[in-house]
């Protein structure tokens, strides 16, 4: 058992730890050099672009501005700056959304706080239970403040009762408000964004084959006659993972290209030339220019070749499409409805964002869909429940005594007071870090294999499968492994009742180690994120040895999205400890607050200056927020009734098993009152919606304005980058660039930024249009994105 | 433990039993005085009369061709002589698919008792495990020939290892095969249906109160908004309680006119008198007819003001609509959409059948229902767990040793080996009989309370209701009871594991008793169902003392629908305790197999004969009927797990739990293959039914078509009895009645019939539009109903 002493020790150090990433924050964000990783965002918004002309060689690369070190810490306040609405405009409702969480758990968890200390901590202390036993019983300080120090079958008991029945209460009351608002903030983000393909597009999978049709004609068949006036036209889905693989050969050869050309501007006097063996190391010695432009030339043959063969060739046309409606209310219609006689074909749903869809899922069959998900489950459960053993491993090391057992050769070192404390406290909170860093890679390939067909599903899914896996390894794991937890067969063998008994006997327990695991995987943590140590490192060495044009350096930036997969769930488990905790051992509670508005400053910033969402899905993972904290509200009632039991305090029973049954009630409530708003699109809001656009813009030609939309980003790709003339040095910001182009090539690695023109504001897009108008039909997504961009430079 | 001999003479008893019934029913259907109540079906659809005129009296209550009496079994292939399309054009889809349970039932269990009679019966008997065990340990000669004969580890258990997988994929194969043959079914009937109101008209509820503006502007506001060209007109819902109740006094009223009519024809010289006060016993004496007439008249001003009253005050108005929609796309469509921002306002859900409407509910508001769903399912959980209480004492009663031991004077009358054979074998199934026959009526009154509007969905949820109790009261409470159920408490303290152990070890033991369950309640309790009792006896005494009309004597005959809430669980308890006993008791499929095949005759019988459903749900309870077999073959494979665990066969274990993973994947797959067929209609085939209307009947006015048909039955019924002229003797049958006229008064009772036109073939309908299109359309429908009857007969 960790002392006070302890706790004190490791708070120190991650205190400390924390400040030191904070400070080197604060002085890189404001060096020059680091601009792109600090403040990626603003680039891709187009707001900053690199530094410009100015006279000193080295006040590009370092600050010189000694005023500006003396207010590092003004990021604070700076990110508390913008207003909702204006991150929403920002950065998306996603991010917003992403953020209230953090201001839920404070307003959940603060009144919660005040009352438990001014309450439930009394009444524990002057219990007393553990002052009366021997000090050879290792309990901690901590335990004292707790629900331990309580004497069995105290009438006191009620005091935790009533505590968890507030809670309870207050908890609902503020899910209630909160799945209210961002209800609400989804609708009016949906409503007002401008007209967008997916609003009028619906996926179909599992055509049938009809012999002697082919796909197209039959959706346009079957939508002619079954949507007759609705029904505008539709995208068929094509196999494209070979073309896909050549394109991306493709850039890089035009990659080496422009570099090639640049070397050459800068040394007019001798062409580069490279040998066409092995990694350019022996074989014959060629003209480098003149060798790619002829490579390039031959795989432009081929891919032209390979793209016509894909639009002909039936193979390549996968029983599924995208099916576009003249208006709001024909396709979300469709989607709500089932089309067929055979439920399980015509399968229609709403289309993904164009920049959301996985493509490679769409073509999956639908006995083949049931197969994968029932595998991935057992493989989940498999995962879940094996995965435990390590970790009991790695945990029963950190219990020093076994540590000493193993290695007794480090008995002495590990007997230095100071050391021993920083093992206690640092050390099992570590191990799981570094298992759990390896996981969400796994469950996302899990989760693709599946079959979802968005990104934004994938990663949902991807987080359920996380917050589970955190619940029964982390969660349920740390509570039962030091006591009962030896096997989960001996689990198994014990009554339903006995359960929770075992598990709440050992919580008071374990409030320690949850209260070290907050502070390294929460407070150290999110300092950690907000130094982005990683990219940091990886854009400089990317500078130094891949950048060889803009494109590159665009690449090198990618500030990526937030990793809601992982993001999520490990902050679900933070409502989860405090739940649990908030009864039981309140000391907790401060340290999880602490986490709570730490983690949201950062986010913040983060939101507004770093992150890049890859799609926009208008917080459709709030339902699962919202069940998991109800489902963490249930384990701690649950719990407690375990706990209580064992006090002998059994009359309190009844009073306690009314609560699981009232948070199964509001749950059922809510789903019904607020998730259909996330799941299903209202007729009154697309007759709304459709009736605003045919007064603003009657005679817009729905037909061109969505062909195309939904067609494979590579498949029109390659003939793009002819467009993107690129004159940029290779030598670091040594040319500034005027024109931040993006990376349109459509590859799965650029994806995010393919996207991202449709997350701007609605103006922009009129004026693209006049812009646009005398280019082919087939280029203008490409050119609004490139374009777009330039405009807001000029 | 009951021996051999024991089953022998139960078997006896209930064969005995049976044939007595089915004797007396041959011998009682033949008489003409009984003809009513044999025949009702056919008096309804117009196809049989009352007998007309002969010469004899007596051969109008006693059938004296001695002819008949020699072929008196010759109902058995009558019953089987009607096809399946044939049952379902008499007496509806859901009639037919009710059938097809029991020739579900001998499907799977035919081939099954086979394979376990050639395989597993040889198998257990040269096991011998029980040989060698004293004669002083009670064991059945049954039990020689099931699990327990086999020794533990024997390799032999994977004979029933392999058993139960041939099972499982058997029955998976028969289940998957049947839903696809209802589901085509209910495709079929549902596409050959003519034009009917439900299929154009979608339920609304939770319509919000707009101020200053009345629910049905609102509606009709939001519907033109929303579904412009679909939307055609709406019914507003009224609160009619205290009118219906009004109608019915009216009725009442107008019976005993008729009445003292007839007896004034008959005696034309004496006016009847009848005093006014207190039942007819003293007060002033008046002429009968005045004295009705007056009342009739004073009571039908007060009813025109209250229809008046009803039509115009906003209060009686309720926040409920039926919108109907000028074809059935635009149903289609409205009923499977969300259509307002506010996901619990404008909740749309196809309109029941008008006779299938329980009016009652239709106001209830969506909190409200959430509210009431929690309470009712936490009071269906007590009653499910206490009323087991007085069902194990009453078979602790029937253990014979306690029950010498509570009333010992009793004891030389149940040594007597007869009696003891009878009181082992009968009394305890019999208890369980009548604790069941209490319950179905609770269960409704439960279903109604929760809120839902259609008595086919009652119906389903009181059978759902009714199946849980089954399962843990009859089914688990008979088998643990004698072990280990003293109380629920013990069985919550016993690990996850230990509980299909401690159920699976007494099993076999239990074989006998469900034995003699199925003799009594299937064998017997088939041939009571068959000879109608109840409803023999009911007839009568309400024709000599009740009847005074023609419309008594329809009303007494009332042949009433399939008892679906109690005869559907009733049936898959059979099929529990086969999937059960298939592999650990062979020797109780024979059983088993009997009862599905004399049921499946009665029931055909009875179909064809005497039930006469109050609703077509078109087969809507085929998936609880799928579902609850696949959680039965769940139960029997986690019950073979415990069991076998207990003979120590451990290395078994991983082999069985692959099989409730399959059954559940199965479930999971049929669900989304068939289920969506079941409870959502396919656009495609609204769109073809729409365009063959459009093709026959081109120019059919659908507004006056649809206008009325959602009235409140009883806002249109009192109107209508005017039009009924009745002259009948009220002495049984001596003037036989040209017209059979139906009973057309709305109120609750007479629900079914008035909802008989309805379920005719189609061609009447034309016809009947034809005549009746003269009259005003407030009165259509009820002209319908009665000339339609009347037409048939001339």
């Amino acid at each position: 058992m960790a002392s006070l002493r302890d706790i004190g020790v490791s708070a120190l150090l991650n205190i400390i730890s924390a400040f030191v990433f904070l400070l080197a924050f604060a002085l890189l964000r404001i060096q020059p050099i680091n601009d792109r990783v600090y403040f990626p965002k603003w680039y891709l918004v187009g707001a900053r672009t690199s530094p410009t002309h100015t006279a000193n060689l080295v006040a590009k690369f370092v600050n010189l501005n000694y005023k500006t070190y003396l207010t590092f810490l003004n990021w604070m306040p700076q990110a508390l700056r913008m207003k909702e609405p204006e991150i929403i405009d920002h950065a998306g409702l996603d991010s917003a959304a992403f953020l209230r969480i953090y201001v839920l758990g404070i307003k959940i968890f603060g009144p919660a706080a005040i009352v438990a200390f001014l309450v439930l901590i009394p009444v524990n202390v002057t219990g007393g239970l553990l002052f009366f036993l021997s000090k050879d019983l290792v309990i901690s300080d901590i335990d004292k403040l707790s629900i331990s120090n309580v004497q069995p079958k105290s009438p006191k008991f009620f005091a935790h009762i009533s505590m968890m029945y507030l809670f309870t209460f207050w908890t609902c009351y503020m899910l209630y408000k909160e799945y209210d608002v961002v209800a609400l903030m989804r609708l009016n983000f949906l409503a007002s964004k401008s007209r967008r393909a997916e609003q009028f597009t619906v996926l179909v999978r599992n055509v049938p084959h009809v012999p002697d049709r082919s796909i197209s004609d039959t959706v346009d068949f079957f939508f002619k006659k079954n949507h007759s006036n609705q029904y505008l036209c539709h995208e068929s889905v094509y196999n494209a993972n070979k073309f896909a693989r050549a394109v991306r050969k493709r850039q890089k050869l035009q990659n080496r290209l422009d570099y090639n050309h640049l070397k050459f501007e800068r040394r007019p006097h001798k062409r580069p030339t490279k040998k066409t063996g092995f990694l350019g190391l022996w074989g014959k010695e060629v003209d480098s220019i003149e060798y790619y432009q002829q490579q390039i030339k031959e795989l432009d043959e081929k891919l032209m070749m390979e793209r016509q063969r894909i639009f002909k060739d039936p193979k390549c046309i996968m029983p599924a499409a995208f099916v576009s409606f003249n208006s709001r209310w024909g396709a979300a219609v469709c989607a709500q409805t089932q089309q067929s006689k055979n439920p399980i074909l015509w399968l229609t749903e709403w289309a993904p964002e164009p920049r959301d869809i996985y493509w490679k899922n769409l073509a999956i069959p639908f006995v083949s869909l049931s197969i994968r998900r029932l595998v991935i489950s057992l493989a989940v459960f498999a995962l879940v429940f094996f995965y435990i053993i390590p970790i009991a491993f790695v945990q029963s090391l950190a219990n020093l005594d076994g540590l000493e057992k193993v290695v007794p050769f480090l008995r002495p070192v590990i007997e230095l007071k100071f050391i021993k404390s920083f093992l206690q406290g640092f050390l099992p909170g570590l191990a799981l870090k570094i298992f759990l860093w390896l996981l969400p890679g796994l469950l996302m390939t899990m989760s693709k294999l599946e079959g979802h067909v968005a990104f934004s599903v994938l990663e949902r899914r991807t987080a359920g499968k996380y917050y589970f896996f955190m619940l029964v390894n982390v969660f349920l794991g740390s509570i039962v492994t030091g006591t009962a937890f030896e096997q989960l067969d001996s689990f198994l063998h014990q009554s339903p009742t006995q359960i929770p008994r075992t598990i709440g006997v050992s919580i008071p327990m374990k409030a320690t180690f949850f209260i070290t695991y907050i502070m390294v995987d929460g407070w150290a943590g999110m300092a950690g994120e907000i130094l982005r140590l990683k990219p940091l490192i990886m854009f400089h060495i990317k500078n130094m040895l891949i950048v060889k044009t803009e494109r590159d350096r665009q690449k090198a930036m990618n500030p990526k999205s937030i990793d809601f997969p992982e993001a999520i769930p490990s902050l679900q488990l933070y409502f989860l400890m405090g739940a649990v905790y908030a009864v039981v051992t309140p000391i907790l509670l401060p340290f999880i607050l602490i986490f709570f508005a730490f983690a949201y400053f950062v986010y913040r910033h983060q939101v507004i200056n770093v992150y890049h969402q890859r799609y926009e899905s208008a917080a459709a993972f709030w339902p699962h927020v919202h069940t998991r904290i109800l489902a963490s509200l249930l384990i701690s009632q649950i719990l407690l009734l375990g706990l209580l039991s064992t006090k002998k305090a059994v009359n309190s029973t009844p009073l306690l098993v009314v609560l699981p049954v009232l948070t199964i009630t509001f749950h059922k409530y809510c789903k019904n009152r607020f998730e259909p708003a996330f799941r299903k699109y209202p007729l009154e809001e697309a007759v709304e919606k459709d009736t605003q656009d045919e007064a603003s813009e009657p005679e817009i030609d729905m037909k061109s304005y969505l062909s195309e939309a939904y067609l494979h980003p590579v498949l029109r790709s390659f003939e793009e980058i002819e467009l993107v003339e690129v004159k940029v040095d290779n030598k670091r910001a040594h040319v500034p660039s005027q024109l931040a182009i993006e990376p349109v090539s459509g590859s799965h690695s650029t994806e995010p930024a393919s996207g991202s023109h449709s997350n701007r504001a609605s103006p922009n897009v009129q004026h693209l249009e006049v812009v646009v108008e005398q280019h082919e039909i087939v280029y203008k997504k490409q050119h609004e994105t490139s374009i777009n961009v330039g405009a807001m430079h000029q």
